[in-house]
């Protein structure tokens, strides 16, 4: 059994989509950050980065979102989330995530983590107001070059979509308006009225 | 036959690496970001990015260095570069390359790119002071939690090493010792000795 450590409205969520879509059997743990539980000496004995998503299989303990997303695809094949049998498709949806999880992500966590760069409050306002133009600028690259429309990868719902949907619920709080990009937008909405999504939105 | 768009001294060495180490036909096309060539209309046309590693194809444009490496070690599944026939040593290395590629070179990217996160000259100048003691904790991290020796994935050399190699030649400028990481300062030795790495090195 697969167990997910997950924290709500956290990139966690991508892993969560992609487990309830596989058909894996799987629990969810929830890591209480307003605690900063996973700074405690019992997570960081499961996780010792102390972040989210964390998953444990019979085999150990691996992290980080796109080789997460990955595994779930690799792991249960019939759900055909990912491409996995075309080497060039297979690398265009790694390009996607890699670019979600380098830029995306990190342009988001100048809102909120900026002390993880700068121990200057000052600096970490700079970085907070900056957010909006950065997170824009990504989505318009994203929109513009990236998704290849409907899906992600084309014709097919793939893990990309889960990672893209997860970063686009931060876009209203980062005062961009997913309208702006309409094919990220039609993904959300398609996401937003599959009852599968729905179930783990409602269960975060 | 394959062509890697690069510039010296950034992570498209790993690229440049795992392509010397695959037996690929391949040329390296250098980018002069002296005069900004990665903006300019012909390199964007490129890669709309603007950035480097770009890998040219037959089937077109790949980028992000994590894709990439993957992409090389599978096209040329002869020369080892990663473990293809085992998911969950698969994940592993993918979890250890997007550690890299969002953490720790995002780190390191604070003491010369503070300008993507702050528009204020003060807070950038307050990112580049932390990149020190953010990169020493990156690498703590990767010694102690993350390198299983003697190469990062155990008994193989892989491309995760490669990738390593490339962060780690950037210690020196952010002022943090590699010799503080045993496995990691052993590692980079190991290739520093490695006739295709020497080769990669000085074509550069």
């Amino acid at each position: 059994m697969l167990k997910l450590y997950y924290a709500p409205n956290s990139c966690a969520l991508a892993s969560l989509l992609a487990l309830a879509h596989s058909g894996a059997r799987y629990e969810a743990h929830k890591v209480d950050f307003a605690k900063q539980e996973q700074r405690s000496p019992q997570f960081l004995a499961i996780n010792p980065k102390g972040r989210v998503p964390a998953l444990i299989s019979p085999l150990g303990l691996l992290t980080e979102t796109p080789a997460i997303l990955v595994y779930i695809a690799q792991s249960f094949p019939a759900a055909r989330l990912a491409p996995l049998d075309d080497a060039w498709q297979f690398a265009q949806m790694q390009s996607f995530n890699s670019y979600l999880c380098s830029t995306v992500h990190v342009a988001h966590a100048h809102r909120y983590r900026g002390y993880r760069w700068s121990d200057d409050e000052a600096a970490i306002e700079s970085m907070k107001r900056k957010v909006p133009e950065t997170m824009k600028a990504c989505f318009e690259q994203i929109e513009h070059d990236l998704v290849k429309g409907p899906f992600v990868l084309g014709e097919n719902y793939s893990i990309c979509d889960m990672y893209l949907f997860t970063i686009t619920n931060w876009l209203e709080g980062d005062e961009v308006d997913v309208n702006w990009f309409p094919k990220v937008a039609a993904i959300r909405q398609w996401m937003l009225n599959n009852p599968a999504v729905q179930k783990v939105l409602k269960s975060q």
